[in-house]
């Protein structure tokens, strides 16, 4: 029996070590994880989950206890794909991106966790079994770090063993974005793998500009120069030679569909969070592999690592400044500078309880 | 002093008369309605709402009252286009439409309100004062209707005055379809405008296939043939020379742009209550008008009477099967089978306390 019988959720509030900043989002002061915990018929039970970066969390518990629990409850758990496309059609007038797509991800995170555990297997075997390691770099939020820490935290990411760091530009005075990036690649040399992130603080004329400014410091991509939704600009921007990233405010397929038609992108960095959980990730990379593109990830580095690994068309895991896994009973693991996939069967996340439980913020109740 | 000093937030469930069935959405057995009441310094009010068929309600008022009301307080309720832009920017990682987009509608209506009250002046006005009375029809959600019982609908509208009316198609055979239309034709006879709605329940071919046998009976419009998404599945279907509609899924200045772009439709639909509110809607209008087009809208004819009646480019609005204008002051007002606007400072939606509390289901408590 492996109809749904129960679904929990549960909402945290994680505070981040220190003021993060970014050139659109302003300054994170913590972090929202939401869980959800599907319990079949025959006692099996499986976690997903999505973060927001402190805003919305909210109104993805609302949904996920009022429109999707009920939804789900009673369905065969191992339709996994057929009940993300349900869900999807379930609260589409109110969708089409958005909220519902953290909310469905979590749900369907869940889903592949079950279902791993049911198979044996772990994700990076279910996602294509490729391989069980990847690249990883480190991604700051650091726009608003004076030029010493920003210096100071790259230095950090090193001896840590990672062979890849990403900063924020984005600053007032483009000249301080590049003044930044000099200073970076003087530290690191030349053998470190160095992407820049604008969180689309540029118009198509001003990240031509700084494309042409950043060119002395060989920038492996420029991620999200300008809004997503300008698809066209994008492509633009990527005239210039400059390889251009996207994809962690894509949400739909359709939306990822129109990247990939029409942007000229390098990278694209689907979150699982985000985009329709692991089932959309997947269809993600799919049209990546398609595209002849690697497909990289966006934040959720324990759960990202094992999706990236298993692919036949590998980008970068991002670690991303939002330490989930410091949550769960395993923090990413780096070997030689490769992240490293769990082999436990199902997602191989799995939240410490005593390390978590501090932050929780749980507001709904199931009608 | 405008300043915001509080911002309330309502959500009401609110029975319909009878199931009410369409080709995407399934059964409606009732609609939600949430509601945000914003109190100035000064004592001034405004109401603003959005509304849904019946899913994502708890999650508006969620993202309202945890991340919008919060954000708004103390700022001044005369930046009402400043405030809107605002706000998407605010929530954007979670947002890009869906949910927020609703959210966003009932403040940025509310404010709205309070300018019409600060400016003594009615909405239509406001809203560009070219008239006050504009062309409506009747919306049906009727697909499950048999045949006789929908005639009996169609029949009942044109008792009341209207001389337009749509139906719902996207029957699993399109004979039936086909058939209901003809008999709903020979009922109004040729001089009543006519238009047919498939919520997106075909695929190109099929809507294709289905406009050659529509042809015969003069249908105004077809709506929604195929997903919102498809911009250029739209441009297809109209070379078979149907003029197209669609609007009330599209939630982004940047959707409607590609609509518009793409699309070649012949009218546009937006949804004040989940395109940004006031403030989205007219953008919209405005975009259609330097495409040409005149500008319609979806849902929610109490407010809209007023919106479309102000344009030079006035569409026709829906008069929508959610009878939410049954629980104001002023129900839809139908003279000469034209709507006319209310001439009452502000939005001119007061909703009546005593028809709508009984379905008060308020859940959310402000933190
Ligand atoms: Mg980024
Ligand atoms: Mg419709």
């Amino acid at each position: 029996m492996t109809a749904i019988a129960d679904v929990k959720i549960r909402h945290f509030t994680v505070p981040l070590d220190e003021v993060l900043v970014d050139a659109k989002h302003g300054a994170h002061t913590h972090f929202e994880l939401v869980t959800a915990t599907i319990t079949t018929a025959d006692g099996a039970s499986g976690t997903g989950y999505t973060y927001t970066g402190g805003k919305g969390g909210r109104a993805i518990e609302a949904m996920l206890v009022h429109d999707l629990a009920p939804f789900l409850m009673g369905k065969d758990s191992k339709d996994v794909e057929a009940l993300h496309d349900a869900m999807q059609w379930h609260v589409h007038y109110v969708a089409r991106g958005g909220i519902a797509s953290f909310a469905i991800s979590a749900i369907d995170i869940a889903l592949w966790d079950l279902r791993g555990k049911r198979l044996n297997q772990p994700l990076w075997q279910m996602a294509g079994g490729t391989d069980a390691t990847c690249r990883a770099y480190r991604g700051g939020i650091d726009l608003n770090f004076p030029l010493p820490k920003l210096l100071e935290s790259i230095q950090g990411y090193l001896d840590e063993g990672f062979n890849g760091v990403k900063i924020k530009i984005g600053q007032p005075d483009l000249a301080d974005d590049i003044e930044r990036i000099a200073a970076v690649r003087e530290l690191i040399g030349p053998d470190v793998t160095f992407m820049v992130d604008a969180n689309y603080a540029m118009s198509v004329d001003e990240a031509i500009n700084a494309v042409h400014l950043m060119k002395p410091y060989d920038i492996y991509w420029f991620e999200e120069p300008t809004i997503p939704d300008d698809y066209l600009g994008f492509a633009k921007i990527s005239e210039t030679g400059m390889p251009i990233a996207m994809g962690e405010n894509l949400h739909t397929e359709h939306e990822f569909g129109y990247a990939f038609a029409q942007s000229n992108l390098s990278h694209i960095q689907p979150d699982a969070s985000n985009c329709g959980g692991i089932t959309g990730w997947l269809r993600v990379a799919e049209m990546a592999r398609v595209h002849g593109l690697p497909v990289s990830s966006h934040g959720m580095q324990e759960l990202h690592v094992s999706l990236v690994s298993g692919q036949p068309n590998p980008g970068w895991i991002e670690v991303h400044s939002f330490p989930i896994d410091r949550y769960t009973t395993r923090p990413l693991v780096l070997e030689n500078s490769r992240a490293a996939a769990p082999d436990t069967p199902g997602t191989g996340v799995t939240f410490a309880p005593e390390k978590l439980s501090p932050f929780d913020t749980t507001q709904g109740t199931r009608k």
